[in-house]
């Protein structure tokens, strides 16, 4: 299968890399790292093994690249304006669109603009981060979960996790509205209380008052999760989050590196397009419903603090 | 009658200050500005017009004050474990204690170690600051409301009313959890939101996302209010106190003051007891327990921030 990786940045540069450094043919669309990458390669620094891809095929647009059998979105959902112009010079009549993307409703929204996409949603368990240009350090863990949201050939995703697994990443397909909710569960309690309370998560953790509420906040998504229809989540997946994350070094999540670097914060899709679904269901969400607002007024008012 | 002030900071100036200034007898305990006071007297700034006191009758301990008819305490409750030593002095047998402080449970806790004492609440509106030694700045409001908690004779409290309204107070009786109650309606929402959003009062009103959650906020005190059998607060109560606070300057709350210049918060007696209290009669407030959450993290990260 050919690959094309839209999102050449912390996640992208990973699962790309790790797919072409196992042999796949994958091509990437690189915006401000495209003239040091196409002179000196893509570095992955890994503690699975770091590697280096000497000749990558790279593009700084999307027309001039071959079409694909699998898209890899892997752009922050604040940038997710762009892909209607973006996609169009990939896809064929059966190319599958994998959003590699946190929160809620990517999905459904990028369908109305293409109606007959095969799309799915990707939900990375990882720890990354661009170091430099053509550069990311991948921390630890990197397992993805793939959830089929409108791919009529199942065949495209068996290959696809068929890929991953010879690359040696941990892939799974489960349930669309399970993998993008468990996602959620880690995000929408770190992310926003990383920032509001600016710090990181092994502070919020070591802290027995807000490891409390971090905790009584993953229940809510898991309420939220399941208000909707949303399988195999329980109340029991919060202490496995929370065990996961007391084993990860010291963490500033996306979102935090996102407003201390003054980037937009992806606070529609973890946060207001969660509470709005949760809210057809007749579900609430007390916690985050403050601490999007929290989120709102840091944002609209960081600006003003420098 | 004859009155003690314990505690002459922004609130004990400005209250003891007036009757003072209005021929009553008064006698203040000072701490750290007793020498200053002591030979400089004690300016009051105020927007209903200023004044001095040249010599007011200062001391800087409780055993040689005279016995007081009121008591008036102005201390923060973080430091009403010095009541027990400070009080017994002040006592003859029907002496009454106001405690103008903040929060929820000051009276039955102090009445645990004063079992026959008289003790009334009183909850001011009032934007007043220290500003230098033997120097208050009041800016606005300044109206006080008394709960009586466990006085026994009735004229105390209508001649205690009688001396605020004859020094320019507006001063009435409401009922006890009314009185404690409704400044909470303010103070929960406002302290808070402003220590972890590190703001003002101003800011948080002028965000469409953060003034619908401190109003949200504000309709979580009056719920549990309500629940405790609180009468008379109704939730057109928040607006009227969002419109104050609209209305007002600029203003940091004492939390917010307190944080910043690394004293302690009031947590316990304006958070703790209040949710503690709520929670017997089976009410939850989740917007006041994460931000409850968010205060002790914060104040327990302060110290290393720096």
């Amino acid at each position: 299968m050919k690959y094309a990786i839209i999102g050449t940045g912390a996640v992208g540069s990973f699962y790309g890399g790790k797919l072409a450094h196992a042999g796949c043919d994958v091509h990437f669309l690189l915006h401000s790292d495209y003239e040091y990458v196409k002179e000196h390669g893509l570095q992955v620094d890994s503690c699975d093994g770091s590697f280096h891809l000497h000749s990558p095929q790279v593009y700084n647009n999307t027309a001039s690249m071959p079409q694909a059998d699998v898209v890899i979105v892997a752009l922050k959902t604040t940038r997710n304006h762009l892909l209607k112009e973006l996609l169009p010079p990939l896809l064929h009549k059966e190319t599958l669109v994998l959003l590699i993307q946190n929160g809620i409703g990517p999905e459904p929204l990028l369908q109305e603009q293409f109606p007959n996409l095969y799309l799915a949603a990707g939900l990375a368990f990882i720890c990354s981060s661009k170091t430099e240009p053509g550069r990311v350090n991948h921390q630890c863990y990197g397992s993805i979960n793939i959830g089929n949201y409108s791919c009529k050939e199942p065949a495209i995703i068996e290959q696809l996790i068929a890929d991953f697994t010879m690359a040696g990443i941990t892939a799974c397909e489960v349930e669309y509205m399970e993998a993008r909710w468990k996602k959620e569960v880690w995000n929408m309690p770190f992310n926003g209380m990383t920032v509001a309370l600016d710090t990181r998560t092994d502070h919020l953790l070591a802290n027995p008052e807000t490891r409390k509420l971090i905790h009584r906040q993953m229940l809510e998504v898991i309420g939220a999760a399941q208000a909707l229809g949303a399988k195999n989540i329980e109340a029991s997946f919060a202490d496995q989050m929370i065990e996961m994350t007391l084993n990860m070094a010291p963490y500033s999540p996306s979102m935090k590196l996102d407003y201390d670097f003054h980037r937009p914060m992806e606070i529609d899709y973890i946060y207001s397009n969660a509470i709005a679904e949760a809210h057809k269901a007749g579900f609430s969400m007390p916690y985050l419903e403050m601490l999007e607002a929290q989120l709102r007024f840091l944002e609209a008012t960081r600006n003003n603090k420098e």
